[in-house]
């Protein structure tokens, strides 16, 4: 058994038969219990408020494994990752019911991991019952993930109620794209490679794209995707903590403390976007009936349970300038929307043209480098330049060319893991490196009220897009403006 | 038919009968021929002292290309080239004998290409030949190849001879490594790709190493080679030639004029090496019996032909410093040898180790990028960079990994031509780019004199080293006092 070197937890999870527990939190303990990632004294308590026992969680825990694994369950692992599993049921809101906790958990002999899986309104209620009950100590852990708040104010409520009970050093807020390797790698991109660093900067780069698209559409989630939109469903979280990696400065060292700062500091440099500039910095979106992959699908204003007169958008784009020394003048592009043509994550870093031309031959004006980062729908990452084609004629003919590395590839042997089980072994181990601050969530949210407030006030709509789209026409034209085009 | 955008040529190869002409410029003909990039009414003249038929000559050339040609000949291809064939007979030291040619040539149809495929004391024979015979214009041309002298002063009597009938700008002097993709693609990597461009310092890079290692031994031409040496034979000319594609400024375009300015101002900036710095500076070395590849290979002094007292070298190593802003600081070592283990041509561009490392815990000293040119067993380009391993433990672990290009692979529908080809049919087009100048020629000779003249000076003898390996003991050394290795 490798890797045990961390003190065994009572991981508990808040919402253990809800949806976030059954999809991502038991495959990805599976995950780690199969690579002997799991310390051998480790336990996992499911709490709900339904009737069930132990056993009856451990047969649910294998039905979830069944439906979301996508290979076999081995029995073996199985066996050690079932044996680790038991259930309580408490009612979250009644206090007296934590007390069930003392029997379960041994904070001497483990730390207390508390993974509170649970919509942000029952928070109080559980940060109010273990402290009641009495089990927390100064090593216990809480972690929680999106939505922490749909607003500045919002998070702050939430921020407060657990930092009653935790300090912030115990608050592990998770955004799962952080445990994604191709993120993480753009630290070994950026900090372990001189032709990168010496080149990450606005003497050398001309622009940056950050995209994140789903092809799927809302999806049953109608009432609650429309109160909060895509800025607040995603750029706000993963696509501005993307941007954060790509932009900070070097940290001295990779403990969390360097990291958040560094991180806070590119937040804090975002230039503010207000009424007087929303219409030209953003563009809002809402997509229309189409096609995805040959089928037809409905308009965001068709999906079930839709409220017709909707102006929420589904997808957002937006110029992002960051006022420090290394980006000035160095505009960050982001776009984010459902109902893209394909799920595709990617970060494209737009070197600068080169000053002169000696090709005029092969082109009049040669395309500059590239670095293209790619989390979905496969993590790699490729260099794309200038080569000679192969050939005699008389002139020198170039032709655009990739070096690409593609994890899976690469990594033949290594498998990759996805972010929930990077960041739940994180958390386990205590290393808040890959977890949000508090101060960078609200940041971040200080940021993005403030168009929304600004779309608020010009009573803006979002314009249409076919599903099966890029987005509206107009996400074209903001690039277009400043002379830049899309990542095709 | 395409490419034929030059004006047809009366190709005279003189020396038809010769190794040169039969094993290298009758298949490039062909080669060419098969890729239609033969001017249609080209003629190919060969010129010889032996008695021969224009018939007899196509058969030579037959039998040549059943030898030498690695694929089949295509009976429709050969009929196209043996149809511009022709022979003369000409004792090429009998200048009325050159009366023949203006029968064969027409020069106000076609260009008269004069290939010097013989030995340089034939040249001056021919120049006048060809001069009292009146076949010469101002837009005839002449080419020839290594051995241009084998010292400042003889290559400056054999440039005289040739001056006296040919101006300069008529001259093509051919060096076959400058007729390679990856040599030409350095022009592109370098000057089309601004992650190079703007990291190709003193600032970025640490230090270059070009290798042009050989498995052959002195096979049939002890003589000759041991009055040359390696130095003379190899480094002069090909590693000399590659270091000033690697090291010039910028040129403001691609024509000859601006690209061998930049060569010679590298030339020039060569620090000289002295009886001062010699021993500190190169290391020359002499192989002893081996095995290469498994098989056991006689020493250099027991080869056929062998003068044991012989000291000449079959191996040096040398640092060069280019005395430039450029270049301050960053050392250039060449090595060429007989006898290495496996024929290897390869440029390495040894970046700056970065000044601190935030990755102790995969590094202590975390290993510099590289790029890497393949020119020779396979033409190809790798970025040597760090990556972040997948994986979840705790601390970010990297490894090197490649970004590679390999021409083969990458451009499959491009056949890649040899050096020949691509310079044979520069040649006839009229252009000089990749031929060398008679500055540059000298200057190198001038500075490789220098470094003869100190081992002259210091009755210094070769180190020995065991064919089958990259040469002696002290090559390794050379690189060690620096703190540097040679690529692996």
């Amino acid at each position: 058994m490798k890797n045990q070197n961390y003190k065994p937890c009572d991981l508990v999870i808040y919402g253990a038969l809800g949806d976030l527990s059954k999809r991502k939190l038991l495959i990805s303990l599976y995950r780690l219990e199969k690579s002997n990632l799991l310390e051998a004294d480790t336990r996992i308590i499911g709490v709900d408020r339904l009737e069930e026992t132990s056993t009856g969680f451990i047969e649910i825990a294998h039905n979830s494994l069944t439906e979301h694994l996508n290979t076999p369950i081995d029995e073996e692992i199985w066996g050690r990752l079932s044996n680790r599993l038991s259930y309580l049921k408490i009612d979250l809101t009644q206090p007296e019911q934590y007390l069930q906790l003392n029997a379960a958990v041994d904070p001497e002999k483990r730390v207390m991991v508390n993974y509170f899986a649970v919509a942000p309104f029952l928070f109080k209620s559980i940060c109010q019952g273990l402290q009641s009950c009495g089990v927390l100590t100064a090593e216990s852990r809480m972690v929680m993930e999106k939505p922490i708040g749909h607003d500045l104010k919002s998070s702050k409520e939430i921020n407060d109620v657990v930092e009653e009970v935790f300090h912030e050093d115990q608050v592990y807020r998770i955004d799962h794209y952080l445990g994604k390797e191709t993120v993480l790698n753009l630290l070994a991109l950026r900090f372990a490679n001189s032709i990168f660093t010496t080149n990450w900067n606005h003497n050398t780069i001309d622009h940056i794209q950050i995209t994140v698209g789903e092809d799927i559409g809302i999806e049953g989630r109608w009432e609650y995707f429309d109160k909060t939109g895509q800025l607040r469903d995603m750029l706000q979280n993963h696509l501005l903590q993307i941007l954060t990696f790509v932009a900070m400065e070097p940290p001295a060292d990779l403990e969390a403390e360097s990291i958040h700062m560094e991180k806070i500091k590119v937040l804090k440099a975002l230039r503010p976007i207000t009424v007087r500039n929303v219409e030209e910095k953003t563009v809002r979106g809402q997509y229309t009936a189409g096609f995805i992959k040959g089928a037809a699908v409905p308009g965001y204003l068709e999906e079930e349970g839709a409220n017709k007169e909707s102006t929420t958008e589904s997808f957002v784009a937006i110029r992002v300038d960051i006022d420090n020394w290394r980006w000035a003048g160095v505009p960050f592009y982001m776009r984010t929307g459902k109902r893209m043509p394909n799920k595709r994550t990617e970060i494209v870093v737009n070197f600068k043209q080169l000053p002169h031309n000696i090709f005029k031959d092969s082109f009049r004006d040669l395309p500059a480098n590239k670095l293209v980062i790619h989390l979905q729908p496969n993590e790699g990452v490729d260099v794309v330049m200038l080569n000679k084609v192969p050939g005699i004629d008389g002139n020198i003919k170039l032709q655009q060319t990739k070096l690409d590395l593609s994890f899976s590839e690469t990594f033949k042997k290594n498998s990759i893991f996805g972010g929930y089980e990077k960041l739940i072994l994180e958390a386990l181990r205590g290393n808040t490196t890959l977890f949000l601050s508090r101060e960078e969530i609200e940041q971040a949210w200080a940021w993005v009220d403030s168009i929304q407030d600004a779309w608020a006030q010009n009573h803006s709509a979002p314009k249409s897009y076919p599903a099966g789209s890029w987005g509206p026409i107009a996400s074209v034209a903001l690039l277009a403006r400043d002379g830049r085009a899309w990542e095709e």
